[in-house]
């Protein structure tokens, strides 16, 4: 039976990388059989970066038939996950993530979670030496994963690890990553093709703080303007947003890469309660600009409160 | 701080062993300060181990402060750890057993699982070649916690892996495998200081099989006599101990380290129809036994059904 490898439902390049890179290890060094799948459509640097290495998107699957062997790659929340993941059989998960619980395995299985920027980082562990048999397209994906996920060491969750993996990659595959990464985050940052609801739930984590259900959306861009500029509609749509997703609000942070720091947008007292709450901010208008704020793990999520 | 390093509430010897072990290699190894501790009395065989190595024995602790860092071993499951662990703050986590659910973490940290036989033989891949600075008295645990796990390679979750390193550590430290696996598992079959009640549930996992909330019990024994003379007296307990742990049943499977075999204790209807769907099984007196069946992680729990 064929394995399938998969990230979590809104594919960003890690979650989108990382199980092609599994696959190709799987199928080409353990010489088993794996496919790497999407459970949604991979964002537009995503995109990029597959056509870049000249990748073939993967198919996107809709449901899991109960007894599907599969490995979780960039994930281990069940609410990511295909609605019938405690019934597929799990094999493997590699993930940097913290541990959320509900996930269930039927036996003891490989589960290797590290606080590393990127999961592609920790595949390149894994596979140990086998690791110098990676093609120049497995190596492209993996230097890819690892720039998307600290934004060119910009974030705070960039350890040693990522960025030294980084640099030897792009040193072995003869590329400027400065001028690579540019062109990733340029991809990341045209939004001209999505809804305002699409860009809500781009990039989003469900988290609850101070009992208030909240989906926290973060939207990473070199061009910030070009999603401030839609500011007035992007709020307007968060109430539907929020009501059909069941949380009791939305938080949208534009993540200014180049600049190093957040806007949050402030669309009623409740964003204003928790932008100054949260981050001692000083909200006058219907946005607020987070200096140094970079990573929803590292800086937003443990900050939230009321 | 100092890292508290434990396992789960009923420590066998991989439960005394790998804490020990883990300590001593953040100690000794990482640079930290960590201090391995029990959350219940060891089982004869791993008081055994501990005198053998000259091993101070770890204090018990019965709650933990919130906040205090600590490291899981040998277990993922809330239900075998302290009431308040999502609280702890979980730094690595360490394991052979299937993932339950139901824990949580604060971040991204270490966890690693594996299908291997033994926390031990785990923490020795972890270690990589640090491991060769392990002195004999920590060779000496990792050794028992793999014989004991796998009862000396006759269950069926020994692994490769574990069993090479049980032999090059045996050859290491010059000592006779076989003779030692021995007195180990004579320490264990010493069952004469313990009540019905604490028999039933010193090696034991709470499972659901067909909507029954089930206390799977094993004893592991080269002496069965010395426990199934007392059936009459287990089987009545059974009643007080299921009623005060919430469980419909407690199965009750003595296995043979020697012969190979487990008898179930079969004190009515409920567990013969267990008895006989799971095992296909002929059952005509109050014990039946298993020929073959020594893993309650892989023959016992997978089986049950009614």
């Amino acid at each position: 039976m064929t394995t399938l490898v998969f990230g979590h439902k809104s594919p960003d390049t890690d979650s989108t990388g990382s199980p092609i890179i599994w696959a190709w290890y799987l199928n080409e060094i353990k010489g088993q059989r794996a496919e790497a799948v999407f459970l949604g459509e991979p964002n537009t640097e995503a995109a990029f970066v597959l056509e870049k290495w000249s990748c073939p998107k993967p198919r996107i699957v809709e449901s899991f038939e109960a007894g599907t062997k599969v490995v979780i790659v960039d994930t281990n929340n069940p609410a990511e996950l295909p609605a019938n993941i405690n019934n597929l059989d799990i094999t493997a998960i590699i993930d940097h993530h913290k541990l959320v619980g509900g996930l269930e395995t039927k036996g003891p299985i490989d589960i290797t979670i590290r606080p590393l920027a990127c999961t592609a980082t920790l595949m390149h562990d894994l596979m140990g030496a086998d690791a110098d048999k990676m093609p120049d397209w497995v190596k492209g994906l993996m230097l890819s994963c690892i720039l998307s996920d600290t934004l060119e060491f910009r974030s705070p969750t960039t350890t040693a690890t990522d960025r030294a993996l980084a640099e030897k990659l792009a040193a072995e595959l003869n590329l400027d990553l400065s001028a690579y990464a540019a062109q990733m985050f340029e991809a990341k940052s045209d939004i001209s093709a999505f809804t305002d609801a699409e860009l809500l739930r781009m990039d989003s984590k469900e988290y609850t703080a101070a009992g208030k259900a909240l989906r926290v959306s973060v939207l990473e861009t070199t061009a910030p303007k070009l999603i401030l500029d839609r500011k007035a509609s992007l709020m307007a749509s968060m109430t539907a947003v929020a009501a059909e997703d069941g949380a009791d609000q939305v938080l949208l942070f534009v993540i200014d890469i180049l600049n190093e720091e957040a806007t949050l947008l402030v669309p009623n007292d409740l964003v204003k309660q928790f932008a100054e709450k949260s981050f001692g901010a000083t909200v006058t208008g219907d946005t607020v600009v987070l200096p140094g704020v970079m990573s929803r793990k590292k800086q937003i999520i443990p900050a939230l409160t009321l």
